[in-house]
């Protein structure tokens, strides 16, 4: 086996997966973590955060050995269930009998991922409270600094991949590379998270298998279920504005919020008051770059390369895709990594951008179009033409979350499902005939027509 | 008067004007710069670069009482010639009789700026070899390394400007703040400059009062005039591709190049091929970002806040026209640097994303457009229309660069322009009416009702 040393920035999520997938090869892999192990560490209040796990990521951790470990802490969500401000609910499927996303700890999924990657301790070093400083290109040297000593120390690297998050020290190196192009856009809603307690049983107070939504236009409340009878509960608001992080701070103003807007979960999170003022609020960023590669020594994965919002549960799925096809190509290319890394790197980032673009596109549709009837008949339609003929139709959402086309192919094939069924939706008296088969065979001619 | 520590980033274009605006008014000011003082260094060949000097820079000149000591290494431009492939020429004048733009040599403005700071010796300080390696934001001061001493050195500061650039070192800092939006985008262009030596005479090659362009679809050559009978030719050229830089490096290639798309230049500069071969090839890149301040006490200006393309000749108007209206606000609101930096850069910013814009949008007009007959007629529509009613219509041509508009406005009213002159280009018999009265009246009748 080869020599090579390769070394990981970052053991987050998409770090320790692809220790575990380079580690179970032979590969000697040396994971920098810049925090603390955080199997050791308490995570604070209001920053437990909640994965939606679907097809991408637990096709990964398959090829990794690792699903079956993971299904214990996974909680099925079948379909949305929206809650209006008369506490009416109504629902939304997410795909055909059986198809769900799952709702995971970030946490518990993440010190899972560190334990299998150090089972294979004569292969996987993971290396904690490592902060790199700087990145020597032409030396491929990192240049590390202990958090808890402060002392200073060099690693050289043959591989370095920078899994090192949306504030990526590898990428902020790569920045000053010329023809290196770079945003990171700041979206003008912040979050904040609410944990809601379980009842007096010990069990959960809402719907368990859901993903609970409560759309208001221009900002939503969102909650998904844990296993311990508790649902994170997260609220997506402007920073600035009449409804607002800025307006909203004393009680009255909680208070007048939750009334008026959130009624049915005054009962649900009696500390609603107290959470809100206490708990952290924090912003929300994408990151777009180009190329992820430097020569074939460096490549930039998961939210390195591609940090997204969450609103179609995609970030870490999209990681772990990384993952898992940079592995394969490497299978398929007898584990040349300069080569891997050129091929991956052009190939990969126009999928990193078209996933940032569909995180965008789907917060207008949690947050405001879930609540329109018209939206709401046309995914019926769609799933309808879905059923009829799985193969021709694959609804956005569905290509997205229970298949694997390519995020760039996907997001072309969704505007142009746009071009269809707006056509679709004017056709006189579609709101009584939408479930006919004149307007499912119209629906399946147009898709072989419209470009 | 105030005994406000003010320090400027750069010792650039703008942070040398920026020092003469704000030295004349009594303010202490110290400029730091990281390279040497140019005044005593050689510009390396093929790093000459022409500026085009437009109305907004010379109105800042004026308010600096500068102008009249530029004005002498100015040289006009009144019109476009574009030379085709069998060396025929054509013209489009940029403006109405006696509207011109300026050729103009960086490195010698620059010169004239810093010595103009300097005169004012009781007020501003130019420190050079000076790189900024921190800023301490809460505690106001700049870590300094001295790039031939290698000394350290902290400088507190008071108002800090970031006139350091497109790769500016105080940007770098803002953009680790929470919120910080930024985006750097390299085009897929490079450039490439070459040097027109004067005839045996000592006078131009070509005619001098006008920019010259060789429009070739995809790519473009442009030739600007200096002083001394030369001329400052620059490729614009992509990186990859069938033309490319890539594709063309020998002297076969060069030649090649040369005979079919630049006939006309062969004779002109003998030694072309050497001078491709030799001379650098740079590369293109545009910065976005919001916000362009640290509360009240760090404003961005320049290319730090706005690095533009430099098809439309706006970077160096833009930036001296962010000193001029910093200095004006100044002026309005009783010298309070805090209230003026919040207000600024929340009012200039959308200014300085739509000049980033109109700079690439201008690319394609020049490299493609100024060769489209039809594109031709229709600038020759709206020049009739201006001068029959200058002002209920302004091309936008005029608009960015004859007048001071907004950019943000000058693009929003631009595009309205596209709308209506779409129209106008569509009506049968265009090409032979085009300067009727009835054409001109639709156009102002449009005018009136297209939104």
């Amino acid at each position: 086996m080869s020599q090579k040393r390769i070394v990981i920035a970052g053991a987050g999520l998409v770090g320790s997966l692809t220790a575990v997938l380079l580690g179970r090869k032979g590969y000697k892999v040396t994971v920098l973590e810049r925090r603390p192990d955080m199997r050791a560490v308490q995570i604070p209040a209001g920053r437990s955060i909640n994965l939606a796990m679907s097809d991408r990521g637990w096709r990964a951790l398959e090829k990794a050995g690792l699903a079956e470990e993971v299904r214990p802490i996974a909680i099925p969500m079948y379909k949305r269930t929206m809650h209006d401000e008369q506490k009416n609910l109504t629902y939304q499927p997410y795909g055909k009998d059986g198809e769900a996303i799952y709702s995971v700890s970030r946490g518990l999924l993440n010190k899972l991922l560190l334990s299998a990657a150090e089972r294979d301790k004569e292969d996987v070093e993971i290396l904690f409270d490592k902060r790199i400083t700087d990145v020597d290109l032409d030396a491929q040297v990192l240049h590390i600094r202990d958090e808890e000593t402060g002392q200073q120390q060099e690693i050289g690297y043959d591989i370095l991949l920078g899994a090192d998050g949306a504030y990526s020290a590898v990428r902020n190196r790569l920045m000053y590379n010329d023809r290196f192009s770079y945003s990171q856009t700041y979206i003008e809603h912040g979050y904040k998270e609410l944990h809601m307690p379980p009842g007096a049983d010990g069990k959960h107070l809402m719907e368990v298998e859901t993903l609970h939504i409560w759309p208001r236009g221009e900002y939503m409340m969102i909650a998904l279920p844990n296993p311990d009878g508790t649902f994170t509960c997260t609220l997506f608001f402007p920073w600035e504005g009449k409804e607002s992080f800025a307006s909203v701070q004393t009680d009255e103003e909680i208070d007048a919020l939750f009334r008026r807007r959130f009624p049915d979960l005054i009962d649900l999170i009696p500390d609603y008051r107290e959470q809100f003022r206490h708990n952290p609020t924090s912003s929300l960023m994408y990151v777009k770059c180009h190329p992820w590669n430097y020569k074939g020594n460096i490549l930039l994965l998961g939210d390195a390369a591609h940090a997204i919002v969450p609103f179609y549960g995609q970030g870490m799925n999209a990681g772990f895709e990384d993952a898992r096809i940079f592995t394969e190509m490497l299978e398929a290319n007898d584990w040349d990594f300069e080569k891997v890394i050129l091929a991956f790197a052009e190939i990969q980032y126009k999928n990193g951008h078209a996933v940032a673009d569909l995180a965008m596109r789907n917060f207008v549709e949690m947050r405001d179009l879930t609540a329109d009837p018209e939206f709401l008949l046309r995914k019926k339609i769609e799933r309808k033409v879905h059923e009829k003929s799985p193969s021709e139709w694959v609804p956005l959402y569905s290509m997205v979350t229970f298949r694997e086309t390519g995020y760039a192919e996907a997001w072309a094939e969704g505007l142009r499902q746009d071009r269809i069924m707006e056509q679709v939706m004017q056709l006189p008296g579609i709101h009584e005939n939408w479930d006919s088969d004149a307007v499912t065979d119209l629906v399946l001619s147009l898709n072989k027509t419209v470009k």
